[in-house]
């Protein structure tokens, strides 16, 4: 088997590829088996925030979700790294409303908007962002209303809290492994490692979990309606998430995470795909995953939206193109 | 001989090494040769920024710079890749006015200021950035002062000008190969392509430059001294070259570049070092350039602005360590 990463991507300039990225890529089918594999399926990873439907799967699951009659948008939110504009900076904040909760009470830090009109306008009138600025706040609001309805203490993103260890359990039981560890997120939650055959296994459970009646699958397919029914949420204007699963061709769930992971949960076909960039960077992991998409079929590669990110024009300072990005020639 | 590039960077988080960086680098001596490689050192690469202090070298070699009595730090400012702080944009604006110039005639095209407190104040003030922010802006006023020494047209950036026609001969001398083709910069001038050899050899003609008495071998003296002399003119506040060298135990020039390129010049030993991380990252290149200088005995790895680069920890949107860069185990 190999265990090394493969080429994926290039980055062109004049007449070389100048830049090169490698990485993993798995896709499993509904009973956890892999379909394909690119690179090393037993590579440990940490997902990242591709793993945020699962870390909201014990607020649906529980009934916390319920209890507060969470919206579709909401539980997208959830699942979200959002870029901060009003849509949701202004939804977290009424959503801790209902909880008789503020800002003060997140956990995620607070972070500069990633929606530049916003920021620009904040920069202007001197005012200093927000945790619910934060692109996981709809996570952490997820949490905080899990939390209230177990009625544990304040510092939910502690490791050895109820919330995340119910997480924790959520987690291992959707990878179907034990986690070997985890890491500190950017939002200061536990993440929690895998392989890259244990987060797409995971995915297939999101995916093909409409079919089945237990607590935690009837959360799964909430959840991954949630997304599909919500993409603006998920991510944002001009983002790889919002706009691939608007482009798709059939029902996805597409989501990023920090330091080049990606995920898609495909529903219609109980399958799910992860990916990692083993250097990291974001415009590999939206080259790639788009695709692996367009090689499921899932995406088509003429879309306007779906080549942005398959093969992205490199422009200047003045606005030349000096070159592009591409899949590499031997991928997927 | 290895054709593959070899780890070099590790991104850690938690347990785990989430990301993994590799590259190639060259040692080269005054007479060319290789003292050491790391990687392939026949790979072809962009040098991108790393060659500034090439595409210079026309500027002294032909008179332009004394005809217009041109300071050590302007020399040091065509060398640069800077942050557009009010110290490199009013130095390039008060040198486009020596020429009787202005910001239309730069072909660098506008760039916002890296220097946060200007570019929030340019916000603040409704001010759109102008070229003379631009990064690259001192080497375009250096390409500028050599076209009004040729006298010859506007577009001194088009492949088949005069300046870039200057441009090749000087590269083509320095690394001592015909250049196998060229890509457009983000300035939009050509970046010529060699081997990693070539440019490895480049800087070493640069290192032992001090010892000869043709003219380009005096041109390449100069503008490495005025590197050394002006760190903060070649980057500025807080960036890797102007800190590397503040650091270093013996004069070095060190220069960045886009795509995870870096150099090092050493004229004390005579030698010429030159980096390509392969994914073009620049977390990885700061990392990978300090590991060497270290190896080298060039850098103390206890002191504070090394450790900065050769290992910086990795903290999240509220404060906390959540990981660390480091160099790979067997690198360098």
């Amino acid at each position: 088997m190999n265990t090394h990463p493969i080429p994926m991507v290039e980055v062109h300039r004049g007449p070389l590829a100048e830049s090169l990225h490698s990485g993993h890529a798995v896709l499993c089918d509904a009973s956890g088996d892999v379909i394909q594999a690119w690179g090393n399926p037993d590579q440990i990873i940490l997902p990242r925030s591709s793993a945020k439907m699962i870390q909201a799967l014990p607020l649906v699951a529980s009934g916390a979700a319920d209890a507060r009659s969470l919206t579709s948008a909401q539980l997208a939110l959830a699942c979200a790294s959002h870029e901060g504009a009003p849509l949701h900076a202004d939804a977290v904040t009424a959503w801790l409303a209902d909880l008789g909760l503020t800002d003060d009470d997140l956990r995620c830090g607070a972070e500069p908007s990633r929606d530049k009109d916003l920021r620009f306008e904040m920069i202007r009138e001197g005012r200093k962002p927000c945790q619910v600025h934060n692109n996981c706040s709809g996570k952490h609001a997820g949490f905080l209303t899990l939390n209230q309805h177990l009625g544990a203490g304040s510092e939910y993103v502690e490791p050895e809290h109820a919330v995340q260890l119910a997480v924790r359990d959520a987690f291992e039981t959707v990878t179907d492994a034990t986690s070997p560890g985890y890491g500190i997120d950017g939002c200061s939650a536990p993440n929690f490692a895998t392989t890259m055959h244990g987060m797409a296994r995971a995915m297939a459970f999101f995916a093909s979990a409409g079919g089945r009646g237990d607590g935690l699958s009837k959360a799964a397919a909430r959840l991954t309606e949630a997304m599909i029914a919500n993409p603006e949420h998920v991510a944002g204007q001009g983002r790889a998430c919002t706009l691939l699963m608007r482009a798709a061709k059939e029902p996805v769930a597409i989501k990023t995470g920090a330091e080049g992971y990606f995920i898609a949960i495909l529903p219609n076909r109980g399958q799910g795909l992860a990916l990692k960039i083993t250097d990291g960077t974001t415009r590999a992991s939206n080259c790639a995953i788009a695709a692996l998409l367009v090689r499921l079929g899932v995406l088509d590669a003429g879309h306007p939206d779906v080549k942005s990110f398959l093969n992205p024009e490199i422009r200047n300072w003045r606005g030349l193109l000096t070159g592009d990005i591409r899949p590499a020639p031997s991928f997927p």
